[in-house]
């Protein structure tokens, strides 16, 4: 393996943890957010070289710039990491056996946590303060875009941990070579879990190709079905919430299900969208009821195709149903179980949705718009999880442990 | 994807359990264990098909054989799944935000549990009561050694299946060509979690061409360090039983780390294990000190390739280390994270051990013999998992669930 032995040297220093304090590492990473304003002039500079060699035309231009305010924001947040409790040595059960052992079960790190990303320099910094706080270390694979800002923003965090007397080797930044990609995704025995963080192309190739364990975070394909009993005006301002509030993120809205029993409220449903320029695709039964009412360059029949999709722009799919187990059945076939939500007066009805719905998140009567760690209040988050193995929906620090069982015995053998 | 109706099916009918009670649940499980003592004729009648096409010298053999004392165990062992405690439903946490907003996590079932596995046919049981008990509908691959009996098993099942009036398809067996099982490794977006169950080369290459996601469990290359302050009695008992209980199981012994002061007590600590047949591959200073005491033909002297070997058999290798931290590296660089120990009387070197050793399980003056489900209180266990990601150790129904956010509103919306 070409990166091996820089695998084995950043697992090494994964053992480090082992003997830092919680406190220790809260004024690492205070010295961090620190160093992130005093480089501010070495880190702009160097951000200038990547932003040299893109388009400002580019939609990834403005993922990759750095600013003094960008960097102010990442500082700011390190520093809220120091502040959040460490979920490490937490004793989630313990109990004495009846053959006199005494068992427990003990939060540990993951070990050493790979992260896959694009064009995000602040990513760096990011994963790197959520992964030192719960005594993880890291490998860094971030886009060649950023190739100048991640090597700089990594000297940064070196010279804080040379100074704590820490091994650099906690926090590892791979080259941008295709190769790295490739044998980071190979690297079994090394890397505890590997997490894509960018588009949906991104998350496929990793999930294709990776031998070590992955969490899958993003696509959402979200749904919000309004029910014969919803409340029209609470339901107009949350279906706005959560399709305009930013199109460009997972939770946003990709499908209103409307029960038919409220076409004719529809066209009030929707007209703050019109104002937004939110383009519909609706199915027959939908067309026909907002044909007199929505601007026509807006307004298009749905084709198969829009349902399903995640838009990612102001762009909406709309599909009447007939009652509430339908509207399931349509979630059920194009949901990416992300987050789903239904508005709805009976209490009989959100019930059986919240019941019935697999997803990270299922709301009732409030905007899909909430799925996030900060607003769930977990503090951080280092990406929403869409798979149901170790973590789902918002991942905190907590999701970046794991446990280890622990058994004091004095002299037992098993029979 | 050839198999793709079959996981579509499976899939649809996973949604079944979001309307059965847990004691609709265990109802059927007893019908299932029922069934099984009632249709040990038939089910001993298809397994003898299997055996007839297999040599009695194969060590397979004796796994693939089914008796009636063996079908009453089986049903033993789901009648004591239906008295567990169910774990869906259960509130993880719970918490009114400031805006109103009520947020919950709640256990509910992974969906399609994978199992890929040999010539065990009772395994077939064990997974379907498992998987059923925890609500998760199971896709089973098993090894094509014992096609006759577990379709006798399914059939079995599927009966009871419908006499309740539940689909057939929460319980899928797969058919034996290879072909399934490739399907099975890549039918993402249908299999929530895919649990190798055999050998490592079974292990190995589910992991290297699985696309869905995997829980390894098995392998256990497991250490034992015998402190300088160690007791010897306790120690001679406690490394007996850890090596020979049963040589077969992955928490069984596999190297003895001795410490350098206690070599003129290695003849004693490890006398019972001559007569049990034990061979030892001793390190140098190990080998001078038992060569005068143990017998020559089970007395060798230490590889390299011995070092970090899972025996499975009366086999033990045996290292001298210098002190603790000698003994720490060594488990850092050989062991498989599965089950290590340390003997000591020393309190704080206990301390140190149990914090700095990264396994599943870590014990201090006990066997590792009690890596298991039913040792830990579990109840059952579907495996023990050597990865860090969600679930480590011993697996047991609540390993078998993941979770899902509830947010319950009243018109929110996020600003």
């Amino acid at each position: 393996m070409p990166y091996q032995d820089i695998f084995t040297q950043t697992q090494a220093a994964s053992r480090t943890f082992t003997s830092l304090s919680a406190e220790q590492i809260n004024s690492v990473l205070r010295d961090v957010a620190a160093a992130a304003l005093e480089n501010t002039p070495f880190l702009l500079q160097e951000n200038q070289k990547d932003l040299d060699r893109m388009s400002p035309a580019d939609p990834k231009y403005d993922r990759l710039k750095l600013t003094e305010a960008r960097l102010q924001d990442i500082a700011k947040d390190i520093e809220n990491v120091t502040t959040l409790p460490s979920p490490l040595g937490e004793v989630i059960f313990q109990k004495e056996l009846p053959n006199g052992l005494n068992i427990s079960k003990i939060r540990v790190p993951l070990g050493v946590v790979g992260v896959i990303y694009e064009a995000r320099p602040n990513v760096t910094f990011d994963v790197f303060s959520l992964c030192f706080k719960t005594g993880n270390a890291c490998i860094l694979k971030g886009g060649s875009d950023a190739e100048f800002s991640n090597n700089a923003i990594i000297k940064v965090i070196h010279a804080v941990l040379e100074k704590h007397g820490i091994t650099p080797h906690v926090a590892t930044l791979l080259p941008v070579e295709r190769e790295a990609t490739q044998s980071l995704l190979e690297a079994v025995g090394y890397v505890d879990v590997l997490i894509p963080r960018g588009s949906q192309g991104l998350i496929d190739f990793v999930r294709q190709n990776a031998k070590v364990p992955v969490i899958e975070t993003g696509a959402g394909i979200v749904h919000t079905f309004f029910d014969e009993t919803a409340d029209l005006e609470k339901g107009t301002a949350i279906l706005f919430n959560a399709k305009t509030r930013r199109v460009s993120v997972c939770n946003a809205l990709d499908c209103l299900l409307l029960h038919q029993k409220r076409l004719t409220d529809l066209p009030a449903l929707v007209a703050p969208m019109a104002q937004a320029g939110v383009e519909l695709f609706a199915d027959a039964a939908a067309y026909q009821a907002l044909r007199a009412h929505y601007p026509a360059h807006l307004l298009h029949p749905a084709q198969e195709e829009h349902f399903g999709t995640e838009f990612l722009s102001l762009k909406l799919a709309v599909k009447t149903v007939g009652d509430l187990p339908e509207a399931l059945d349509h979630i059920a076939r194009y949901s990416s179980k992300h987050s789903e939500a239904i508005l709805s007066e009976d209490a009989a009805n959100i019930e059986v949705f919240l019941n019935a719905v697999d997803a990270a998140a299922v709301y009732a009567n409030t905007s899909t718009g909430f799925t996030d760690g900060a607003q769930f209040g977990l503090g951080a988050e280092i990406g929403i999880s869409t798979q149901k193995l170790h973590a789902r929906g918002p991942m905190g620090l907590e999701e970046l442990t794991s446990y280890k069982w622990i058994v004091r015995g004095n002299g037992q053998v098993r029979g």
